[in-house]
């Protein structure tokens, strides 16, 4: 990334108060930061007497929905628009909206150190947790009144981004901005009720026989949990009612190592792998053609294998970098 | 409650400073927030150059177990003790120690609104999510530093009794602390882990049996679980390892009323109810002789009680409550 096009705060603040008609761009799948920093510089462009509007290559998901009503989408595609996109580390996550607007962002405002600098200018702090830190910073930066409806989207896009503060991106910077908005009155409990403790029927049905099918091996260190086509048709669950399934395996006592395979409709597997240190996730899937994270990483099989193929493949291998990362042997 | 008997925070430190040999009492069924009280408190005291040791009713949980190791336990039984109790809002609470401590309190510091005033003195603040914020403003007041020790026992109460800063009682104040706990380099996100991410796999098998046997009443609006002492003999669990099932009934989508019932061991049951507004649970428990708060309130149905008759019992009073909280006729 060519360091001339990195934006200072004052720079994004100077450069959104000389235009005047903004497209703002939310990554593919949106999640609680995405929306929470696309509304919430929405709010801050309102209050500047800006016209914007946010859009999104998929449909907002049911539990954001209020996030809609919180500022005037009122941008003039007829006249000429400034792009803006916010927490869209790469043009790829643009989705359907890559064509028409991946070479046409003029700012883009991310947290990701991995951003690939596709924008003309990007506005990039990594240290913070969630996206909608930077709005945070750009609200006072501009000396803009946070007001209940802004607290509530920079607090769900922190709130969704930070496991409700609890992982190890949070940070003192985090804690302080929550407070903050606290004290703008915003029922907090409520928005963490519908973010995080909301399961539905469904999906509790799933978990059920997912857990019962779960399997241990090497000395109860790694669990499997496969999700089959037939739990799926069963359940009536879909791809997006299983979030979050896959810390399910690692989360029982004494587990290094989580495996979660579904079978996609097409065949084959989607694989997730959830590790506790020392062992790295991310050879595990690099081993299989994946990749990711050292605690979180992913890979695919395809059509080829079945299920018991598939757990066969995936834990020979865990069972060797489990070895190579514990420096020992373990038995099944 | 005697107002003569209520302690300022500066009346206080100048308390602890007058002595110097103390015992710190916590409550029966050890959580978080009194260990991480008790073994605060011990670090003020060593700090102070006093000699202190933390007693319990119970045995403390092996997850809060690396406290024991954060403050000596010094405290010299053979010489005149002042007796502390942190967190223990009742003298009942402190089980078996009731006997021989209930009349010995000098000092009681606690959050509960409950506190029945049982100590010589008492230092409450109810505006406290969690008791450690009352340790953590008395080390401020006795400018005393928050080292990485001190911080750990205190980041572990506030996120315990807050549900890692999720929960209604959350305020901006305690967010501030968070802040500046991290501040000391603590891992705040293995904490957390420990805390909420680790379930037994004895556990795992007891939910699948309760969720087996989850009963939906009332236009689904109400969810009922039942934990029979099948269930605990047959998993191995004991009261300690249910830690949180009361909020699986609740958590349903479209579930407003979540009951959850535990066979006792000596016959009855035990009973918790969770709702989300309008429904009154301290209403629902207080016409079966129970009582709390008015989204988590309990009560017991005696050993005359089966299974079935404590079910029907509950859910006529669940439905009663409900009918008049929603105004309108529920079918089951």
């Amino acid at each position: 990334m060519n360091k001339n096009h990195f934006f200072s705060l004052s720079d994004t603040a100077d450069f959104l108060k000389q235009k005047d008609n903004f497209v703002i761009l939310t990554h593919q799948n949106p999640d609680g930061d995405t929306l929470g920093s696309g509304f919430g510089l929405a709010m801050l462009l309102d209050k500047m007497g800006k016209k914007s509007t946010v859009i999104c290559s998929d449909e907002i998901p049911k539990k954001y929905a209020y996030f809609t009503d919180l500022a005037p989408q009122n941008a003039d595609f007829n006249a000429e628009t400034t792009v803006v996109a916010v927490d869209v580390a790469d043009s790829k996550l643009l989705g359907k909206l890559e064509k028409e607007y991946a070479s046409e962002v003029q700012l883009c405002i991310d947290h990701h150190i991995s951003n690939i600098g596709y924008a003309k200018a990007t506005y990039l702090d990594s240290n913070a947790a969630a996206n909608c830190e930077c709005i945070y910073d750009l609200a006072k930066a501009l000396s803009l009144e946070i007001d209940k409806n802004l607290a509530l989207a920079l607090y769900t896009g922190i709130s969704t981004d930070t496991g409700c503060f609890r992982f190890s991106n949070t940070t003192a910077k985090t804690h302080r901005i929550g407070a903050d908005l606290i004290e703008t009155g915003i029922d907090t409990a409520e928005i963490n009720r519908i973010m995080f403790e909301t399961k539905s029927r469904i999906r509790v049905e799933l978990e059920k026989m997912a857990l019962d099918a779960m399997e241990f091996h090497f000395e109860d260190k790694c669990a499997v949990i496969t999700v089959t086509r037939e739990m799926y048709e069963k359940t009536g669950c879909k791809d997006e009612d299983l979030e979050g399934i896959t810390s399910i395996s690692r989360s029982i006592e004494g587990v290094m190592v989580g495996v979660t395979l579904r079978e996609r409709e097409e065949g084959g597997f989607k694989i997730s792998v959830r590790t506790y240190p020392p062992v790295d996730a991310s050879e595990i899937c690099k081993r299989v053609g994946g990749g990711g994270h050292i605690r979180a990483a992913g890979c695919q099989l395809g059509a080829e294998y079945s299920a018991s193929m598939a757990k066969a493949k995936i834990l020979e291998v865990v069972k060797a970098v489990m070895e190579e990362n514990l420096a020992g042997t373990l038995t099944d």
